[in-house]
């Protein structure tokens, strides 16, 4: 039977699905180094994300130095992966960009959604990645401004830490219906 | 030529990392309801998200109520499209199971990643969702609590709103080199 567009449509939108399902976190790396076009392919996803009132209110940091990886593993106690990862994203709140007043904050959530944007990317093109928070935490938030040399204007919420996955990552099913109400 | 494994998981892993830019906020519904089993479909995906310290400190409340419907919209004015839609998300924080202390506001940022996924997942299987924000903005988050009868230990974080789009959705191109730094 000839398939239809719909059908490709559909075919199309069951492989994106279950990759969201599929995304692990990958903390352990091949020795390898992750192309730079790759890279940019990361980025452009993570700016894919929605923002309130479209402020677009995030600067993303891509750390590819042995030197400034080593740093930004000493900086976030979770990041010490990084020590070996051929490259780190550093998703940061640009206070230049982000609301006023009592609607600041809400930058945190834009830049989460890209961040979560970044990871399922990663997980899409063959790489791995996991999230490591900085943000709320002031003395992380510190430590890692020094390390890359932020300017005041840019809040470090987390390191992403990257690279082609040694051995193969297992989702966790984490799935509980006792988390929902339907009303 | 014949495909191999390494080409289809290539090919996969294009389509979803395609499905990530193609989202779009969609605000204009058909009139006609979104399955249960879809429902579970796109909590499934929000649970999928990654947690601080895997504290998955989410509750997802899935609306299809009408009365309830109409209620978010007005609690909420960038919800407006939920007096029509036949489905809303109400993700919140739980903080029964939110990490301590200065930790606490890690929430945020879960809770955001979840809804990121419900985002993509609802673009992936041919729904339309727009996130419209609640928290922190403390009238909003009261009214919603309000609007659903939420105990005190939900935090309403957003109103995700969801049906099948009337038309084409038409994604933004939101690539900004300026926003990147390379180091």
């Amino acid at each position: 039977m000839e398939k239809t567009d719909k059908d490709s449509a559909q075919d199309s939108g069951q492989t994106a699905y279950v990759s969201i399902l599929s995304r692990a976190s990958v903390r352990s790396y091949e020795d390898r180094p992750v192309e730079r076009a790759m890279v940019e392919r990361l980025l452009r996803a993570g700016m894919a994300a929605p923002s309130a009132v479209d402020r677009r209110p995030w600067h993303l940091v891509a750390v590819t130095s042995r030197d400034k990886l080593v740093r930004l593993a000493v900086a976030n106690p979770y990041a010490s992966c990084a020590r070996t990862a051929p490259l780190a994203i550093v998703v940061c709140g640009n206070m230049r960009k982000a609301l006023e007043g009592a609607d600041r904050d809400f930058w945190i959530q834009d830049c989460s959604a890209a961040s979560e944007n970044i990871l399922l990317a990663a997980h899409a093109l063959g790489l791995g990645a996991v999230w490591t928070g900085t943000y709320p935490r002031m003395e992380r938030c510190a430590a890692v401004s020094r390390a890359l040399g932020l300017p005041p204007h840019l809040i470090p919420l987390n390191t992403i830490v990257i690279g082609y996955p040694k051995g193969e990552p297992r989702p966790k099913d984490k799935w509980n219906p006792s988390d929902v109400t339907y009303m």
